[in-house]
């Protein structure tokens, strides 16, 4: 991955102005410029950064003429945003896989893969199991039985998904994620030992979700566990069974959502935070970074925060006073000093 | 996965009234019905459901009569609580192996695993491990060398057990557990660097305890990390070196128990709890979620919550003036002011 | 895993007093002592355990005599801690491979894997990758194209390193973690919908570092994340893109760095901790259990606790009074009612 400036300026019809036998490895924001990286100068704003950037080259506009002495070397071309965009996709098909099934995978036999699409090595697919057009299966996936796979999704290396599950058009499941394992249901026995409850729904993942590095979402007990379409899970997060989480969601790391609660459309959940089972949250809610949320919300669009979650100017005007909490303890035992004066 | 409702009706020798060509591909509770789906009705108090349900079928007892007017299909059969149950346990074999080891697993020569166990595809076991009777071991698990698995266990895809480990009777693991990571120690230098501590130990996990996706349990510096006869734990938990879980205790998502800390029997403890170190707690002990517990607790069937975690009802309490912090403060200003202007 | 005393002592050039035909399968501390255990006792501290210790062996300095009976088995050496440390490094071989590739491994043909190195079954290594001296590399590790892998580095089962992330030597990366998944980052449109934004970058770990099972680490945006030397991470551990962990920091299981924040060096992070985005914190800052930090730390080696944190001894402090909320309210109303009476 390391190209000169000369073969790079020769891709995009460019002009070199500096050294040409310079080597680029990487990207960079020309403002965090570093040695063997690419930036880029579209936004006059960001001129300034062009004279101190430590970047080693930087596409600009053919039209760029320089006001004072420039150190890094610049690759002019047409249209300088458009070149960098162009070079970032090109980097996004490193390690991409070209159609057809690795050698090494195993694919049961009655299972449907679509020729356009690639499965990578190690990877297994289940009895039944269809997957669409245009995918990436990355190595060592597990596909489980009656799996359905839409088109153009892409499976990072070592997600797992259980039998009867299905994946939407367009989504991304990053390495780790595992989707329809078994929601935590027990009932308890009379010794206080604890009697598994049969897990027999699945889990639906509609379009346009992207699920991060070692997410869990369990299967319903019965039914389907739904995320919804266009809702984006960070890394780490647990969605547990019968949850649905609703359109175009975002949640950050390491938050988790108990079993059959619902989450709105177009909410916003900060990282580590927790919400309780069996109940509903209104669309467009956001929750700052570890709040735990106990009961159903229904006003729409509300700010939340603070475990219990509490209205968020509230919580944070909450918090200013439980700093000085020990300050105020003792202006009361004054006050009730001083009254004891006076009586 | 998909079987009209009259092969379904032949096979439970059922009687179908209503459309015998419908399609089922699933399975719901009869309020939650929906459209492919098959309900059943066994307790007279849901029955008002079946008028209502969106399923497409209903399993009922052949005594069944209705009261008015049913959408649905109805099939009868002679227990329908009895049929349902049955047709759940079928679908619970989706996925399940056959006895054998498949041509893609790497087994090394001196490992054992009883002819009546299946090994799936990708799975690796190492040297001198022993793997008992009728497990389901999926596709793409690693077993270490020298681990012992018990009879009847079921290790889900892209499961990890490091070498030594012990695995009990009728235990389940689901996709992406680590049992048997290096426990965290790390002495500090005097250049304030840090040297690894070797793990030595191993984790036990006892009898018919189940285990969530991506959890973590470290091996015991010395000794073993143990988790015993029943406990239940759900995904994303961590369980650090030298830990023991208790008895029956079961542990919801994302909670973590740091190192040397002992867990009592029958305890119960929600999502996102955190443990610190070298503590122990009583039998029967209860935590709210997002609890935090720093010391030792003594007192047996306690509840807890906050953090740091106290008396649920005293947290319950401090939580309400919480919210009223602010307005506290200004009732002291207040008192503050007219004490003043008292004197 | 079984030897007997005599096979031990042989082996360490030791001599038996007791019954040389026990069998030994694990190793305890001298007061945590069980049947089948070997232990040791070099620090005269420990004296007193030798006489009731549980452990069936004991390795004991030659110039040992006890000074009451004594029930448990006694292999005299030269240097007990020295014979005892010299068993646990043989121990730690175990499970390790030798060195070579696997033939059940997939490695493209352009990558580079050094001859000393072990490369165990159905692992994966991508085009272009490179791996050094003496690594271990275990059964269904992941390796992407253009990954660079230093000397001695060893990766568990199951890791996954996406394409152009680079590991240092002497790395050690648990089983699951996963090192370059797409940072979090989306656009919004007007349709309230997200667009994706690519992530160009990758991630850099560097020498020494140790990262445990089922950690996620996103590579950068643009640029790189960064692990710098000797710091060390506990297990699902969540490192955001664009982060910058400080050398020989260390950082408890659960905790999560939100996108773009600095952790500075030789900082002691607790478990469930959580750091915003785009802060920076100072050198030697230290953070209890399920702290979270909104804002910069700008003062070096301080301690804060709490969410949000604050100073450590403010925040104790404050959680005293919290407790007793309930009564300061009654005693403000007391107050109240005095003052009343009084006007």
């Amino acid at each position: 991955m390391q190209i000169s400036v000369k073969e790079l300026s020769k891709l995009l019809q460019g002009e070199v102005i500096g050294d040409e036998n310079a080597l680029l490895h990487t990207v960079a924001k020309i403002e965090e410029g570093q040695p063997g990286a690419l930036s880029f100068l579209a936004n006059p704003k960001y001129e300034p950064h062009i004279y101190t950037t430590q970047s080693t080259a930087v596409l600009v506009n053919r039209s760029f003429i320089p006001e004072s002495a420039i150190t890094t070397t610049l690759i002019k071309v047409d249209d300088a945003y458009q070149a960098f965009t162009f070079l970032l996709e090109q980097f996004a098909n490193v390690g991409k896989g070209t159609a057809g099934v690795d050698k090494s995978a195993v694919v049961e036999v009655n299972a449907k893969v679509h020729s356009s699409t690639f499965v990578g090595a190690l990877t297994y697919i289940g009895q039944e199991a269809e997957i669409g057009e245009k995918c990436q299966i990355h190595p060592q996936v597990y596909i489980g039985a009656g799996v359905k796979i839409g088109n153009n999704v892409t499976l990072y290396p070592g997600v797992k998904i259980y039998h009867l599950c299905t994946i939407g058009d367009n989504c991304i499941v990053h390495a780790g994620a595992v989707i329809g394992s078994d929601g935590f249901g027990f009932a308890p026995l009379p010794d206080r030992s604890y009697k598994k409850i049969p897990q027999t729904g699945n889990v639906i993942v509609e379009a346009d979700v992207e699920i991060g590095a070692n997410c869990t979402i369990d299967r319903a007990t019965m039914g389907s566990t739904v995320i919804k379409k266009g809702a984006k899970l960070d890394n780490l997060v647990q969605v547990a069974h019968n949850v649905e989480i609703g359109e175009h969601t975002v949640i950050a790391s390491q938050s988790g959502i108990a079993g059959s609660t619902k989450i709105g459309k177009y909410c916003v959940i900060g990282g580590q935070v927790g919400f309780a089972g069996h109940i509903t949250i209104a669309d467009g809610s956001q929750f700052g970074a570890q709040s735990g949320i106990g009961g159903n919300i229904t006003q729409t669009n509300g700010k939340w925060f603070g475990s219990p979650a509490i209205e968020l100017r509230q919580a944070l005007k909450a918090g200013v006073v439980y700093r000085k909490l020990p300050e105020l303890e003792k202006r009361v035992q004054e006050l009730e000093k001083l009254l004891k004066e006076i009586k």
